[in-house]
């Protein structure tokens, strides 16, 4: 069993809005040293499996077909063995 | 500077409805090896401050006044020097 943690974020040069409202907030708060606020999806799941190099493909394709939007999005993901 | 990445996930105990959708989603796909499916929210940013310990405090605050519901989430932040 592994566990795969995937984090979607928006492609660097894509406007972030949410990001940038977050960060006014964060301002506002006081936290005047803080910049280049983005916001992203994290995901998490489990997958059972032979081996680690079958987890890496699964998870590549179902962030590819499911949980990222290519043209707007990058992903990147961790696999941990549990 | 220092990267701040955090990740605020709902608590173990709460349900999470959106990451059920996503798995039967990926079940549908044809993986079915996947379980445990949730979904949580993915910050990063980046601070300028003299050392780690400073960035840790300050994001340990921004983490539990506005990025997370300490009621209902858990949040996990890792610290890069950039």
């Amino acid at each position: 069993m592994y566990k795969v943690k995937v984090t979607v974020t928006l492609r660097k040069t894509i406007l972030d809005p949410q990001g940038k409202t977050v960060e006014h907030s964060l301002h506002s708060l006081g936290y005047t040293g803080i910049s280049g606020t983005r916001i992203g999806k994290y995901i998490e799941f489990f997958i059972e499996a032979d081996s680690e190099d079958k987890v890496k493909l699964t998870a590549d394709e179902a962030c590819k077909k499911l949980l990222s939007n290519p043209v707007m999005e990058d992903y990147t993901f961790i696999i941990e063995k549990v």
